[in-house]
């Protein structure tokens, strides 16, 4: 596969205008610019993109699953042929590592391999059958069918962090292309090198799959601009974002404030609260703060599912695990941040901490500045406070995106429901507990689930299974709808909506509803789950 | 049952201000005043109304699906024992007709039953299980395991138009309190008697089965005042309304603007398009005049599934169709709207109509202004127009809420496409054509289907199946969020979020994820549908 960097956007044979204006990306190891010049499209062609999507559409979600799956096991396949240029452009964009490109890559191409086989089975349409009754009293009863559809042309902005998983053929991209929708991308600024490669790879499978062009499209630009433009575009109908807060919530409002509001799917803040219970961290002091140190620091700490937050039961045993896991931190290298704007907010969110010292914030290992190397170098960083301190501080609840996390101590239970009550919606909640602490702590799990999307028992949330029981969402702030996910096949039903069909004649039915259940679905015929023909 | 009226909201023990403002329900057939006078609530009281719901939610949402089930069929029991008040005093307040509210309470009664077996069964969950692999490479494989749990307390606000389905004990409140929501309902200030009975009806439902306290209340307040503060209480998590468009986006805005965003399931408007095919014209005019006239008068035409634009095929058919359907318009009797604001707006929507004859709008049957009779008197209105003009005329694609509809001809296919693709979102559309229309029908119907939740073959759209398949909601503004509906088993996805478990021990996990699945559920264990035990 040839996978030279053209510095453009990919539209297939769309003809659009770009801005003049250029961006490189910069290496975080040396701050340096890293080859091509990235091309920003102009404002006034976004209309012409959009509009090879919407045309795109019709054609798309009339390809059969098996069609799309294949398509999705193409991009797959087209993304692992290119691995070795992604192991030498990834690390100098991220400054990630070789072994993270090829595990972020692997994880890539089974999310997409996930997808083609649930759209190949087909059940995830959940196809609903009510059989009319001609002689019900005192109206017939019609006959009834629905199943989920897909929903247009959907947007989603490539996340910082996972260049692969999360970015141009992630996990949005692959929800959506699965459910029938067509996918436009608004590259991230800080690895378009790495976006270029993969969407080389997915333009690549549209071409041998004989996809409609407008399937797929990748836009340079800015977000404030081009990214904004696409989501107040009248054809786009859903929007997957991953990013930070104020980015998530800025397009929620732009999507809110349209003729026609579509949903907004943002991951935006978590800090991922732990609680050791009392027996656990006596017994398990050591472990929990190995496990815990490795689960802050994995990948720089640079993981919405970094456990930010560890509350722990006041006295001896605190003070034993705070001494050993200091001296972790202690020994912890620094390490280079994905960007320079990501490294500067987390000295911002660790400076913010540490300059409370007067309110009880106790620094066990701060994040010294950069003693040469390039500006992202950030070290760990350790805090504690007592419960009742975090509650007064607002600025505690907020997210540092890094290696850093804040050890709370309480006193007693109430202590410790009133600081989980006080936290804002959290991707997930971890409790450690032997059996006899988790046995009287059922106010403590309620308080713990209420403000999550996933509960732990043990382990820490670092690592997020992609399977069909997983949710990696939660309430407000973490993702913009807490009743979604963007990991696991449930994300499809983000972009899709229920439609129904009533007395349609049985050869005007999609295959999903026919009578005979030509695709074999598991399906509700008048509220009995069953894969049998009518 | 005594089912005296108090006049007041009902709020269990809780003691509240009242603002010292009142109000009386008026009978639309005279246009006088109702007793008792209503209350309003102090804003400076909703606090403890919310909170009282809060207080409910961990214990109600915490029964079995058994205990709810018994709860929502007590209500339906309940709401039948008040049969002869509620036929007795929803007449007065609405000038619907006693078979009328005997059907719609039968409805209602039966909606409440339907969510009763459905969580009964418990299926509903969505009960997922991805089972753990400790030897998994290069890391193991956790236990993951997810199911639909209740969001927290919503806010129902009744219909004007459907005093008991759409309101205190309707389709939204059997859904939320089905998920295990408490509820807070805004009555509607046109039949404050009709909701204080059902109202009473919930209460003794809730005192009789040992639901806590705060599980039900019912309010009357001003929209503008108690309705928004009810929306923007932080701890409200979703609403519910049906009603009119700028209602509905006030509450939308009113909620997106929230600290933390909520969901809001607002139906608003739709004018139902009707497609006739040129064969099916020819073949079945008079029936199908018959069948439409019978479906725009129904209910004085207010239904949001009225059928408001109909697109026939020019020529003598469609003039022939025309000339008898206007003879069966001409002959119907004027009728008392719902109340005065309704008259008023479609009196106003009909007026506007009329007021295009120079674009081509021609006036078949007036909307004549009342000549005696309540204020609240309207009668039927048929207008028609070009595609051409129709497409011209913005106020045309307008909803006008009572019995009046226009007739679109369109000369060929691409002129009735054209037309299709310039709606808004719509809840229905129908088409009606013979197998040989039909089979040469693809464009138009999925042009069709792209704007509507509910495709119906034949027939017409009035009568809504209350089934697990049914779709009552589309694409924006139908509905404010077009991937749900308010009718049917599928509207309890409303109001949940997946939440998922990780490595928890069975004994804490919730009973529809424990291996020995004792609630005997439909699950989805390592990707396939089963209702087996691990």
């Amino acid at each position: 596969m040839n996978t030279e960097l053209t510095g453009h956007s990919l539209l297939g044979n769309l003809t659009v205008k770009e801005s003049g204006a250029t961006f490189r990306a910069i290496n975080p190891g040396n701050d340096e610019p890293l080859e091509p010049e990235y091309h920003q499209l102009a404002g006034s062609s976004v209309d012409a993109v959009v509009a090879q999507a919407k045309a795109a559409f019709p054609v798309y979600s009339s390809k059969t699953g098996a069609q799309r799956a294949e398509f999705l096991r193409q991009i797959a396949a087209n993304i692992e042929g290119v691995i070795e240029s992604l192991v030498e452009r990834m690390p100098a964009e991220t400054a990630l590592p070789e072994p993270r490109v090829r595990g972020e890559s692997g994880r890539t191409a089974g999310q997409l391999r996930m997808f083609a086989d649930l759209i190949e089975e087909g059940s995830w349409q959940d196809a609903r059958i009510d059989t009319a009754d001609p002689d019900r009293q005192p109206i017939p009863k019609p006959d009834v069918r629905s199943h989920l559809q897909p929903l247009g042309p959907i947007v989603v902005f490539c996340a910082s962090n996972f260049p692969l998983a999360f970015s141009v053929a992630g996990g949005d991209t692959a929800a959506a292309l699965a459910a029938g929708c067509p996918v436009i991308v608004k590259a991230h600024h800080s690895h378009p090198g790495t976006a270029e490669l993969v969407g080389q790879a997915v333009m690549k499978a549209v071409a041998s799959c004989q996809m409609p062009d407008g399937t797929f499209a990748l836009v340079y630009g800015s977000g404030r601009e081009i990214g904004t433009a696409l989501v107040q575009h009248s054809a786009v109908k859903a929007v997957g974002f991953t990013g930070s807060r104020g980015g998530g919530t800025a397009l929620m409002k732009a999507a809110a404030a349209r003729p026609e509001p579509i949903p907004v799917f943002a991951e935006m803040s978590s800090i991922n609260p732990v609680v050791v219970l009392s027996e656990a961290l006596h017994a398990h002091s050591d472990q929990l703060a190995q496990g815990l140190h490795g689960s802050v620091t994995l990948g720089l700490g640079q993981f919405c599912t970094n456990p930010g937050l560890v509350f722990l039961p006041e006295g001896e045993a605190a003070t034993a695990f705070t001494e050993t896991l200091k001296s972790l931190f202690d020994e912890t290298a620094k390490g280079c941040s994905l960007n320079q704007g990501i490294a500067e907010s987390y000295r911002a969110a660790t400076a913010a901490s540490a300059a409370l010292a007067q309110a009880g914030v106790v620094v066990h290992t701060a994040n010294t500045a950069p003693d040469g190397g390039s500006a992202c170098q950030v070290g760990p960083a350790l805090f504690q406070v007592s419960a009742k301190a975090f509650l007064a501080n607002e600025a505690l609840h907020q997210e540092a995106f890094g290696p850093a996390t804040t050890l709370v101590t309480y006193r007693n239970e109430s202590d410790l429901v009133e600081a989980l009550e006080s936290l804002e919606g959290q991707l997930t909640g971890t409790i450690h507990g032997t059996q006899a602490d988790l046995s009287g702590a059922s106010t403590i799990i309620a308080a713990l689930k209420s403000r999550v999307g996933r509960l732990l028992f043990g382990g820490f949330p670092t690592g997020v299974e992609v399977c069909h029981a997983m949710v990696h969402g939660g309430p407000y702030p973490s993702t913009s709808d807490g009743r979604s996910t963007s990991v696991g096949t449930m994300a499809i039903q983000r972009f899709v909506r229920a439609v129904c069909y009533q007395n349609a004649p049985d050869s005007l039915l999609p295959e999903a509803l026919q009578n005979e259940n030509p695709l074999k679905l598991q399906r509700l015929v008048n509220g009995q789950s069953t894969k049998e023909s009518l």
